[in-house]
């Protein structure tokens, strides 16, 4: 009697459980981001925070009108990249920080969790939007990856805008350029492979804009309709970093990763450890081959194994469900999220 | 009684089982590659056969005296490679391939599974051995990867030894290139996306020496008897590739991955496919979230997985019990093996 009362208890608790997960798994769901670091309230003017908060809500808004119009994830993320790298404020595109030759060197890539189509470039100047080429070379090229003057060669064969030295000038990343070269023999070049001791000493590291010297990148990750998955990233790079220096994000596997079996990842931190790390992938492959949560996968690589291994930053994903996770080891990080059963938010401290 | 004496039997079955898995452990092993491709007997001269196997048995002598001396994994496959490297019959280093505007851009990486620590470099010309600038980048610099004129100047830093276009200059490749070049109309520029319609079609198809147009790569990972391992990779990369093209050899997790919680591999064959696989982080996931064995992991990837999307190619694999594992789904791949149980074998052909 007792236990087929309790078989008769289960049963119910089970249909009811799983009538829950249906009603809540949203149509599509998109999560961006515009870098992660010491971003503390006390170092954002009201102003500027709600100026970078507006981009936050423009790059939604434009990935969402495509997800709710039945479009693709990777139009979406596009989409919503785009807007990101035509802000001054992050770094990608437009605002991307100098390299120590006082240039502009952009990395960015793109995947489609369809078909693990992916498009990467790095090292790309005076390229506008960036994602545009490495979706370019994922769609017009027999290549996945293709880095400076001849990515810029093929860019030019595709009609990908460019744009002129002056457009990617921002008094504001210059500073931190003449601020890091004051320091130019310090342990930024000091080839002690130290990464944690590399930071240009000062003002950088208080930085909010630059989230952290070594940060900043842009990235968005979609599920649409059809139940697909893409991932992006874009980035100029960490402030004077040696000419030539390739960082995480236009690596497949590290900055950005999307496979329908499992999720899309998109990360900003700090590349050398993401790409030793093979982030992107590996919260996809904790999902696939050990059966962890998508937020299980993403807080065991951001919050356990970077963390050990002194790595800071976050990541955006999102997994065949339509389920988000953001997290940060940071003190924040430029992020927003919007779904078909949540309004757009944005958020970028802790709390 | 029938219980009895079977649990017994059991006992005596399982301790027997353990005490052969202890005995067979390895002190030490090392795997190598040389690309993988359409080798078959019939392309292969005796003599050229020969001279390649003799190779083969001197890149196993240079990493296996280091070894047995109980020197590192990572300098065991550093010397293997090197001595890959500075054969005109491999597709690395001196016997690089041309690119399509007939130049050597030489791709390498390296991992220590030890640290997760690495270092890679894409797209440098006139490095004589390009592992060894990647083991630079790896221990030298704050970067984990820097491509072209960059790496380049990071290399004169560190007095990274070049060679003159003369050094790379092998008549065999640059018929391959000219062979290409008749074609440079064909399918390989056509920028369809289709990877497989883009072979320059012709004699380099039956290139057993190029291992096919598209591949050809050394590579080397290795046990350690302190239980460590490492894994390198080297390369020319695509005869006729598109400058500025970055195949899967430079990237971490693609081409090369090391990590003393699973294993260490090295892989050879069409890139854009093993880019778009994560191959060598993948296989080391399986191992490490799915609790399958070196060999299931290595043949899921390269045996299902790659064939499944029409990626050509092999890989070598070395676990942290010494376990090996060098599945292709091409014709042959130039390779050997050896541990402190088995003497020095190489190979070439499927049997």
């Amino acid at each position: 009697m007792w236990l087929r009362t309790s078989l008769i208890l289960t049963l119910f608790l089970t249909l009811g459980a799983c009538m829950k997960e249906e009603t809540q798994k949203p149509e599509y769901t998109l999560v961006i981001h515009g870098g992660a670091g010491t971003i503390t309230r006390d170092k954002l003017t009201p102003e500027k925070e709600a100026e970078i908060r507006g981009e936050l809500n423009a790059a939604l808004a434009a990935g969402e009108a495509i997800l709710k119009d039945g479009g693709t994830a990777l139009d979406a993320i596009t989409a919503a990249i785009q807007v990101m790298e035509n802000s001054p404020n992050f770094n990608a595109g437009r605002g991307a920080v100098f390299t120590a030759e006082g240039k502009n060197e952009l990395d960015s890539s793109i995947m489609d969790g369809r078909t693990l189509d992916a498009g990467a470039v790095s090292g790309v100047k005076n390229i506008k939007n960036p994602i545009l080429l490495a979706r370019a070379v994922m769609e017009k090229s027999p290549h996945v990856m293709m880095m400076g003057t001849g990515a810029e060669k093929f860019a030019a064969t595709q009609g990908i805008e460019t744009a002129d030295d002056a457009y990617f000038h921002t008094d504001y990343r210059w500073g931190q350029y003449e601020d890091a070269k004051t320091k130019k023999n310090g342990p930024l070049l000091d080839h002690d492979g130290k990464a944690e001791e590399e930071a240009p000493k000062g003002a950088m590291n208080d930085d909010p804009l630059n989230g952290d010297y070594k940060f900043g990148t842009v990235g968005a990750v979609a599920l649409d309709k059809q139940g697909s998955l893409a991932a992006g990233t874009s980035t100029g790079g960490m402030t004077y970093k040696m000419h030539g220096r390739v960082g995480d994000s236009p690596i497949i596997g590290a900055g950005t990763y999307a496979n329908n079996k499992s999720c899309a990842v998109s990360a900003t931190g700090h590349g050398e450890f993401f790409i030793r790390a093979t982030v992107a992938r590996n919260v996809c492959a904790l999902m696939e081959y050990s059966g962890k949560s998508l937020q299980q996968a993403a807080d065991r690589i951001v919050m356990q194994e970077l963390v050990e291994m002194g790595g800071d930053g976050g990541i955006i994903a999102v997994d065949k469900d339509g389920n988000y996770a953001m997290p940060f080891n940071t003190a924040g990080m430029f992020r927003g999220h919007v779904t078909s059963l949540e309004a757009a938010k944005v958020g970028i401290y802790k709390d």
